[in-house]
């Protein structure tokens, strides 16, 4: 394999396209030597926006893709039907090796199925999950499984719980990573019918540090490095934690407008409170990978803007110079 | 029914007890003329708390109740065993119609099965669930069910949103209260086999007004008054709702303390920052009632102190003064 990594990004997909994600892949290539970014959507509009921009012509390719897969469409039927779209000419090129990863900020059903479909499972996979970081008071926690496999089993949840242990082990280099399943109680007797299934299950993995139970009032302080949650459940935290974080900010904003007094101390606050904030920030973290594909498919928030797009490309380069892949394969081999 | 309202409480349940329980149930008497508080659990001790207050002596009544139930304990067996203890005690006042309600900020396990074994369900209702409220930039919704049945059916959720549209209709004053059920999408065809096969039949229900799906990220914006859930998610969301909040809170308290500043600016700001997160304090709308019970039934938080437990004993009075059961019985006997 060669030194450089490279990664194709759908250029068409999320709320800001294709403006902010090629800002994002122009950013990406100005920060990073090893990587390289192919570009997949319509031609003619990639080339206008990419004019704007001085980078190095050789390590942006442009694919054509006249088609685009919108969030309204039935995503395995558009994986299937739109072989021309942005998403399908990507996934085909980590297929072929072309690239080893893929970046979108489209639909999540779409580039979800389309990795499965077309990109497909390592061996011994049951289901790839959708595993983003999400910030606590520690630092980040890895949340697994938050949206790709809903009504999931409790052998799914136990590959969860390992693969986001190599991910977090190797990509963010948290020795040894505690992993907690997502409950409504501390004790082992609690849950729903999955969760004590799967616990008795985790709690005899002896190739991870399985600490229990978490609630989730304790999620956003750090307690584990990899949640373990079926992906309805996952998704709920992930959104939460989004739409909590941005209306607590909305009310703090205008309690600090609220009197003149507080406006002066707002203003003196401001720049403190915005770096403290910062690290608060989902996007921050670039995008989700889906774990366990034959190759690297990463999701990004809808609304990504460029630094969110050029965070996701090169959280790539970790993944790929770690060899994520290699090491789930020969992980789930050993457990065979 | 006398005019007066009698609410038993639980003087030794919640972290803070018997001490916070016992002020809140002074304070209860003092700010409302209409209500009497029957204080159950261990007589000495909480006499010994109430001499330190003034207040109307008759509408303040002990009963013994030797024995505690802890939060360790296997809540069913806890109840059938201890029956002396302050919670089933007093849950057996309500059973005797010897007072309307009950508060405890005891074992959650405890104070749902004991509701459901001593009180007992009103004829027709499959599944009591328990429904606080929390705060939204909007004002609050009524989250039903966050813990009293996990693995939940269809028919069961319909309930929940027809019991939390009568309590939002009735308690809150909100006419005709929209109606969602939490989903990882907004379209129809999202979400997993509970949610497709509940989607339908909340759909068809002419009595409530159903707005469909509810993302979770929409849930701080108060895009719903009644948001229709099963337990294990709405665990989940009121937990990581309480967790996050303070999570944030803590950190932006840490931003503001960061420079020299920052701190002269927080000292500016705190007044009016204050009373704007006020609005976002959970404790402030008192406790999580049990719908759906022949009696009322009300769970507070484990860590509540004085203001929150009086808020809950004072909730006890529009709930009962509103016939929410009667209403609830009338309109389960007319969809029958």
């Amino acid at each position: 394999m060669h030194n450089s990594i490279t990664v194709a990004v759908d250029a068409m997909g999320g709320d800001n396209a294709p403006e902010e994600i090629i800002k994002g892949a122009v950013l990406a290539v100005q920060d990073e030597k090893d990587i390289k970014v192919i570009l997949t959507g319509d031609q003619d509009i990639i080339q206008k926006e990419l004019v704007k921009y001085t980078y190095d012509k050789e390590r942006i390719i442009v694919v054509h893709a006249p088609e685009v897969i919108t969030n309204n469409e039935a995503p395995v039927l558009a994986i299937r039907r739109k072989k021309n779209s942005s998403i399908v000419v990507a996934l085909n090129l980590v297929k072929q090796k072309e690239a080893d990863a893929f970046v979108s900020a489209g639909s999540t059903g779409a580039v979800l199925a389309g990795g499965q479909l077309l990109v497909g499972r390592i061996k011994g996979v049951e289901r790839p999950p959708l595993a983003p970081l999400i910030p606590t008071l520690n630092g980040v926690s890895l949340l697994v499984d938050c949206g790709a496999n809903v009504d999931a089993r409790a052998s799914h949840l136990v590959q969860f719980a390992k693969m986001g242990s190599i991910y977090m082990e190797n990509v963010l280099g948290i020795p040894n990573p505690k992993v907690a399943i997502v409950n409504i109680g501390a004790e082992e007797e609690k849950g729903n019918q999955l969760v004590k299934e799967t616990f008795p299950l985790l709690k005899a993995c002896s190739d991870i540090n399985f600490i229990g139970s978490i609630e989730a009032r304790e999620i956003p302080y750090g307690g584990a490095d990899v949640i373990v949650c079926e992906a309805f459940v996952g998704n709920v935290i992930l959104k939460l934690y989004e739409g909590l974080g941005a209306a607590l900010i909305n009310k703090i904003k205008s309690g600090l407008m609220s009197t003149t007094k507080s406006k002066l101390g707002a203003l003196l606050c401001k720049p403190a409170l915005k770096e403290t904030l910062k690290d608060f920030d989902a996007s921050k973290y670039g995008g989700a990978p889906l774990l366990g594909l034959n190759g690297l498919v990463v999701k990004t928030h809808g609304n990504a803007k460029s630094t969110e797009v050029r965070n996701s490309i090169l959280q790539c380069v970790t993944f790929t110079k770690q060899h994520i892949n290699d090491k789930i394969m020969e992980h789930l081999k050993n457990n065979e």
